[in-house]
């Protein structure tokens, strides 16, 4: 059996050529005569590996020096927790935009360590969209403001960036970040795990403007301190090697591409023809506002939620895997990152259709 | 040019056969069409993954019914901070063993949370033994004992474990974990980072005796919360997916090798090798008392410290990697993990033994 169109929303969807080059690399990376998981991270040819990932994810998102890059672990569900101990900053009030399913788990972490304010919520709307500019009722008592640009449960996506004005921004973006250029200028803290455009899950990239570093809040461990990564380079204890290394492979298939530019209309394309064969079905349906719909991850659902299952089946026998929509909002999810090849949502579509011609 | 020998601290040598194996299931993890790193975690096949690796682990440590085994991430330096933060339990003591450079990283972070106690030091012998049963101090008032059964950096190894009465014992077992058979029901906690015995670096085992989870000091992160992990069965925020994966390939042929007491015979000799070629010799020495030294680091000095340089540079163009000694100590250390093949260690005398006869 061939490789299959894998529409999870993470862990999800490797570059092919990334994995091929792993596999050609795995015994004996360059003439080293070892895996890289194997070397030590303190030796010179896997800190060569780690910051030529760096140098390649600075140019990608053209970082500004001002910003660190952190690689570490523990995912988003981590930085929940490591955002309000690292921004509070002798603060005890945060503003979060209520958006979807992870915007709320960010809220209830955050809530251990400060007031929560809800700056918009769109729950009333059922995250079927995102607030807007004028609907932000932002405290300037606010020690930082938290969202998420890409809700990737209800495929919702922020067709903008938040004005805070001089508070600092800070954007889980597990479910964008690389899908497209970003200001990063606009940001105090970005972080993503890797698992969905950048690699394998364990890894977890922090992009953190430098002036935000190293006033922790009492009682933070070491390791939820982000002055302890940014002052040992992400090697003050073993990083996650391999999957930085991995992530290395992601960036530089980017750049060959195009960069981010490139990667942005390629993905406006794939969304753009999925949302058009939903839109113009009278069969499937996708809830959310036009503007605010992910590129991502596109939810839709069937008009006989009764052929749920013999559409998932169908799919699978026709190599469309892992099509089914979070437990919490069921329905179908079609995860289409970077590493989706424009092939697959086609396929995906013309399977769509004749699924819908047989029992719609 | 062909695999070399790795004699890495950590990231460490890999067991080529899993390797192999993982590289032939790189693209397609039988029949599936996707690399197991593409799985949801939710998806039946990675649990069916993740449910037999930690089958094997439970078969090959003996691991009793009232033990949960969680995989996590961060490493032992995040447990340096959950190992407090979780099992204080109401108390604001611990004792904790110092015996090298890994108990004192444990106990600086533990101080964040609570008054340590020392309960044995072996710093004034410069860590060159582990202390005895009869000289440890142990406080009735300690939550916990802490301890670090074989310290890597310097080479010692705990010949016996701690005797703490009805005060649960912690240990990170990092470098020795899966080496030997142990007695889990010693211990109340025991950790490992899996970049030695395990597999891939992102992966930390914590196999944690079940009453002394859930009451989790105030202020603990979600993340660092033992039952946060142990409800969701390792699943409450997406895992290293891919470690679990390959930590699950190396208890696969751990058990095809006959299990921990096969594997404690082998590296019994292979321990036994090395350490009777520095003793026999007039040029290598290590200084730790005979019944104290590891089986897994062996830190040793050439007699003229101005070779060192000569030395690696010579047993690298041998295929003999990754032997220079921590930074902190200096000289040399070879690591010989489960994956080090007998032949490995056999190789590295014979290269000792020529360098001495030639400059010795």
């Amino acid at each position: 059996m061939a490789r299959v169109f894998n529409f999870s929303a993470g862990p999800a969807i490797l570059p092919e050529e990334v994995l091929r080059q792993a596999r050609e690399e795995l015994l004996n990376w360059r003439g080293s005569g070892l895996c890289v998981a194997e070397m030590s991270h303190r030796d010179q040819e896997f800190v060569s590996i780690a910051e030529q990932a760096e140098a390649d994810l600075r140019a990608l998102l053209a970082i500004p020096d001002s910003y660190r890059v952190l690689f570490l672990q523990g995912g988003a569900s981590s930085q929940f927790a490591m955002v309000p101990m690292n921004l509070l900053r002798g603060g005890d009030q945060a503003d979060y935009l209520n958006t979807g399913s992870w915007s709320k788990k960010a809220i209830a972490e955050a809530k251990r360590f400060c007031a929560v304010e809800i700056a918009a919520s769109t729950e009333d709307a059922r995250f079927t969209r995102a607030p807007t500019q004028r609907e932000l009722n932002l405290s300037s008592e606010a020690a930082y403001v938290h969202y998420t640009p890409n809700e990737t449960i209800e495929g919702v996506e922020f067709p903008f960036v938040p004005e805070t004005v001089d508070i600092p921004l800070a954007a889980d973006m597990s479910s964008t970040l690389l899908s497209r250029p970003i200001e990063v200028s606009r940001y105090g803290v970005i972080y993503a795990g890797a698992q969905k455009n950048l690699g394998l899950a364990g890894l977890t990239l922090v992009i953190v403007r430098e002036d935000l570093i190293g006033r922790p809040l009492a009682g933070t461990p070491a390791m939820f301190d982000y002055k302890t990564h940014a002052d040992a380079g992400s090697m003050y204890n073993t990083p996650p090697t391999y999957a930085w290394y991995l992530a290395g492979l992601v960036f530089q298939w980017l750049r060959c591409r195009g960069g981010l530019a490139a990667m942005a209309t390629i993905n406006e394309r794939k969304a753009g023809a999925l949302y058009a064969a939903i839109d113009t079905s009278g069969f499937y349906a996708n809830p959310v506002e036009p503007a605010c719909r992910s590129r991502m991850n596109v939810p839709f659902t069937l008009a006989d939620p009764g052929l749920d299952q013999k559409f998932l089946t169908e799919a699978k026998a026709a190599d469309l895997v892992t099509l089914e929509g979070h437990r919490s909002v069921g329905g179908m999810r079609a995860s289409i990152y970077n590493a989706m090849p424009e092939e697959g949502v086609r396929a995906l579509i013309a399977f769509m259709q004749e699924f819908e011609r047989r029992y719609g």
